[in-house]
């Protein structure tokens, strides 16, 4: 096999909890796609400076090099037309990418306040000093500090999911009758929360937490499985 | 003609500001469809009585009987299948209520602390105590209040608008190489502000506003000219 993800891990290599990875592997999965994952480490940066950056996923396809989670979704879903579409033509693709950047910008965002402090718990010791420095230059405070209020700050984040919630009143994926790239995006958040945080970022009874069941059954046990992996 | 669309107006009967009846407006031009608008004032619930409930949009074609922008959307896209499409298939039209969701939730919600208090000056005089005691009632405040810091909350609402300026960066439209309906959402929303009050709610760089330029040269000249109407 030729075809390589670079895909973030934890103390213990095979946990994987990184949003964006957890994307383009649901991506890859979809196109039924086979694919070797190597699990690599914030500090790491050297081994992917073939792809002129310092971020994952990286996927390597043969000769080609695709850094960033959507672009490889767009590589995917242009290199093989043939495999189960990512997205139901270019309007479809159009608002996935809408989708992507509320995914970033809010549910990724919002996410951050409520379980980021309870990552390095999860981290090799060599990723520990990067991930606090570069967390709290980011956040211009404290890594405890981050999600020092979460308690209170959670109802707004649940109210920040409207628009995904309103979508999926009417249908069971984001996508339609059956999940798509815009689904993946917004279970690659969820994902991560939970498998990195106990916190209960979802109501249990949002219908968000019942589309996501529904997304760890499609995406299988390896998925549900992880967080028991948290620990080395 | 038996299609009527009846439509918010202020004191002048023509001007038309309110977002959820830009969206059906444009929706029925997508489609090629005539209608009459019918100028309905927020006193006149009694006029959408036979409708079942009390606010526009409310589109009345022939036997049928439609309230809410999203639903007269979806009916005409049913109910007019060769006309050109509002939604390229099920899993954009999907998407598209995500965008419809985000547009109530963030986009309409923070031009509110914009613009709201610019409102009245353009309200017919039976329309003002109802606006006035609902939006307080709403937001918990004076009217005036509302908008009293929108100097400085300007810049956290250009910043929520992510997810559309993102879009927006690889084309021209929302929805791709034209407009379609998840375009007209956003649109509906920003048309508002730009017909009630003249408070600078985009940076003039934004790409945002040269897409919104795009938009008010697709929607025609009543568009464009619609704030010229403020004053009865």
């Amino acid at each position: 096999m030729n075809r390589v993800l670079y895909d973030l891990a934890g103390a213990n290599p095979d946990f994987r909890f990184s949003p964006y990875c957890w994307r383009a592997r649901l991506a890859l999965a979809h196109k039924g796609l086979a694919v070797q994952t190597v699990p690599w480490r914030f500090k790491e940066k050297d081994k992917l400076a073939f792809s002129g950056q310092g971020r994952v996923p990286v996927l390597v396809d043969g000769d080609n090099v695709v850094a960033d989670s959507w672009r490889i979704a767009v590589y995917l879903e242009d290199a093989y037309p043939d495999a189960p579409a990512l997205f139901a033509g270019p309007q479809a693709r159009s608002l996935a990418r809408f989708v992507n950047g509320w995914a970033d910008s809010v549910q990724l965002a919002g996410l951050s306040r409520l379980v980021l402090a309870d990552i390095p718990a999860a981290l090799h010791a060599d990723d520990l000093s990067y991930f606090q420095t570069s967390r709290e230059q980011r956040f211009g405070m404290p890594l405890a500090a981050i999600c020092a209020d979460r308690e209170q700050r959670v109802e707004s984040f649940r109210a920040s999911l409207f628009p995904l919630r309103q979508a999926l009143a009417d249908q069971p994926f984001l996508c339609g009758h059956a999940p798509a790239y815009a689904d993946y995006i917004a279970f690659g958040g969820f994902q991560w929360a939970r498998c990195v945080s106990d916190f209960p970022v979802l109501a249990h009874d949002d219908i968000i937490a019942q589309w996501l069941e529904r997304m760890l059954e499609a995406a299988g046990p390896a998925a549900r499985g992880m967080p028991a992996l948290r620990c080395a």
